[in-house]
């Protein structure tokens, strides 16, 4: 791959410059205009809530960033290692199990310090949040939690064992879950609440959910070395250690996350550009873009993870986003497809990568109903859910825009109510279904180079090809 | 009824003593011991939080208590009506919304105002809770809402109307929503999210929701006289201001609700007494309990609301409870068998009454799945999710400890698992079972008077009973 043109956007092949990393950020003037973004809708409803000033990236939730990978130091690794080995009991984890492990060990979850217990797990599932040590609400929507089968649980049941090995498809050990707990895990109940359908055809029920066992095991994680994919894309697997390092690297004075599973077009380009310079007239001095495209399961009909980061690459390299003040990195959660509930997780995620501003669009997270001919949630909910979710009171949300191809001015603009039939509205499927035909969209409504990426990807399934083709690479 | 015996537990017919409405109560010393009921279960879990005292009854949700009855003074009950008899739209209120207008009118889901807005239902819908004018979390975990016909939707839209008149069965105004606002009723993802399953045969989504409209209607009301059900049972439907009145009037330093939809029985009686023994261990004087039946809808096999308050009156008769420290009401509700859900929407409500001690047991406001042979809820996650509600930490949880018959000693008590053989559990459909098939029970279950309530209603049924018997009596 040809990077060099767009080195400057993904931070691990920039030139390092090692004696600005602990500056101290000024403060910004007060952007005044963000505290807007709480509408007041009457009632008991969402008040406004300030926004929050602080002089250094926005705090990880919990106060601290957990971070589970145990240290190098003093052959440590080794040692966790041969414990994980000896260990009488040793759960399997599949692909999306793997993901979660890698989102737990670098603290995405912060505060979570393992699988969830069932208190997290009732919490998740009512709440949408969990209580800190501290008394405070952080936000917390979809479950994190590893599935057991029944005979595996009578087993450490019955051997009283406080600690287990959880291991990769050919046994090498991964982690060590310890303290544990196991109980039920009611599939029907888990469903109906995170997803608000228990409709079947829902992907990740499919992937990970249906087959599972009828049994969960939390505990608190020690994992024995960084989870790598070998893929050829783990560089771009920047942890929100990583992250907030390249952060105040650049001085960002404000941090604000695009959050996508789709290639990139150039009504995305002018939203994210669109948000730098609101920010920049609130006052603040270098805010800096995180791009960051989700790295773990998704479904069959999305594109894959490796041919949407070929896209982003060409959108990078052809300057339709500024590489100064991009940050390009893979998010390695699996996604849910759970609409309002998802959209918490996926900013609550990026607060605990050092992300202070959040871009929400329509139906984030959303896809068709898996079994009526109609949205599965309403495209509006996301933002609105977003907006009132508790542990979220300090990330500024940031509403989309709707941007559509303006068939007069040839390009993607902010749709114009009062000329609404001079704009075309091109979905997510609409795209792929030129790229699969091998038409062209409209001028302007991609970069040459990246669409040509999606063509190929497209050229690359044959009808007869292996649905394995569809898969994204799994931890190794 | 021979209700004279009682009376000293049903405050609307004990005599009033007025000096001492106004008392107010010294602080009890810190009932430390209650803190302890928040268990530490690890990682981000629940952390003990601590027992606030308070010099007079725990304040309610929002501050202040909701009324929403128009006051009668200066003729504005009568302008209210015909307001309400102008208005160009009326929404026809069935059993269910009509019990729901009573709850709101009366500020038992305080600080709410109305049937909910959108902002309001997706927040009870995501969270359990809503967040308040000032900020605070308050907690809601059932939808209050009143659905909307898509013709009448077309025509209050279309019309621009901002206030609407609700109506009885027989058009007569009831209340008028004002600031309205309409929005789409999702009803699959209301009823999986509330109940955790979207099985067939809920009994609140068969009454109230599968044909109900598609659209959902929110705003502020004024109701325009108390909601009254003239069945003989109106003396009791105390409101959360009457009830307040009535424990200051007790000088009541603590009050412990017990909410109910079955017939007591001695382990209930049993439970009630030792919770007021542990209460003035604790240091409280005059701890007051609420025996709080629920009034409105239930399903058709629960025993209706007029022979169980039959019962409940046969069982105070008969001293089982001590009169001069219980206070009998009823509690308009209706139920909603949605388990760990519903649980904290009964106890909350019970705070706005005056409440600061909840009663919990096994499988709160559980049922049986409507489908599968298994109960719809995990008999513990009722006081779980309950204790780590966002909302109710000013509310003291007491988990039940489990009453059974005790063989040995011919009488309900605690169940001893160092000799669990003694010990016989009698379930609500074994009692219900029994008491159908004109059995008695074993000796000291219950008492005779309030047994002999059960036989008469059964025996009042028919095999041929037109099902209308099986309904409770609706708001006139």
């Amino acid at each position: 791959m040809a990077m060099q043109a767009a080195a400057s956007m993904f931070p691990q092949l920039a030139p390092r410059r090692g004696s600005d990393r602990a500056v101290v950020l000024a403060p910004p003037p007060p952007p005044a205009r963000v505290a807007m973004r709480r509408r007041s809708s009457g009632g008991v409803a969402a008040a406004a809530r300030g926004v929050r000033c602080r002089a250094s990236l926005i705090e990880p939730d919990g106060g601290r960033l957990v971070e589970l990978v145990v240290p190098e130091e003093g052959g440590r690794r080794e040692a966790a290692r041969r414990e994980a080995a000896a260990l009488a009991h040793r759960v399997r984890l599949g692909r999306v199990e793997t993901e979660w492990l890698h989102v737990l060990s670098e603290g995405w979850a912060s505060p979570l310090r393992g699988f969830m217990r069932e208190a997290e797990f009732l919490q998740a599932l009512h709440f949408n949040a969990i209580r800190g040590g501290d008394g405070a609400m952080v936000n917390m929507s979809v479950p994190i939690v590893l599935p057991l089968g029944d005979a595996q649980r009578r087993a450490i049941q019955a051997s009283g064992a406080r600690r287990v090995a959880l291991v990769d498809a050919t046994d090498r050990p991964l982690a060590v879950l310890s303290d544990i707990e196991i109980y039920r895990h009611n599939k029907e109940e888990r469903i109906a609440r995170t997803w608000g359908t228990t409709a079947p055809g829902l992907p990740y029920v499919d992937e990970a959910i249906t087959n599972a066992g009828d049994w969960l095991i939390g505990g608190d994680l020690e994992v024995i070395e960084p989870i790598k994919y070998n893929d050829g894309l783990d560089q771009y697997r920047l942890s929100p250690a990583q992250l907030r390092e390249e952060f105040a690297r650049r001085n960002a004075d404000a941090v604000f996350a695009f959050q996508l599973r789709n290639p990139v077009h150039n009504g995305h380009a002018l939203l994210m550009t669109d948000t730098r310079k609101r920010l920049l007239e609130m006052g603040y001095k270098n805010p800096v873009l995180l791009l960051h495209p989700l790295g773990g399961f998704t479904k069959a009909d999305d594109v894959p993870l490796s041919w949407r980061m070929k896209q982003h690459e060409k959108v990078l390299e052809e300057g339709v986003l500024n590489p100064e003040s991009t940050v390009v990195a893979i998010f390695p959660s699996p996604m849910h497809y759970a609409g309002p509930t998802e959209v918490q997780w996926h900013a609550k995620a990026r607060i605990n990568a050092g992300a202070n501003f959040y871009i929400v669009g329509r139906d984030p997270a959303g896809m068709g109903h898996p079994t009526e001919k109609r949205d599965l949630y309403d495209a509006d909910h996301g933002k609105k859910v977003l907006s009132m979710a508790p542990g979220l009171e300090k990330l500024n949300i940031l509403p989309f825009k709707v941007a559509a191809y303006d068939t007069k001015q040839k390009k993607m603009d902010f749709f114009d109510p009062s000329r609404k039939d001079d704009f075309l509205f091109i979905s997510g499927t609409k795209m792929r279904t030129l790229a699969k035909n091998r038409q062209n969209p409209p001028d302007g409504f991609m970069c040459p180079g990246g669409w040509k990426v999606l063509v190929e990807y497209y050229d690359s399934l044959t009808p007869s090809a292996d649905s394995s083709k569809l898969r994204e690479a799994v931890a190794a």
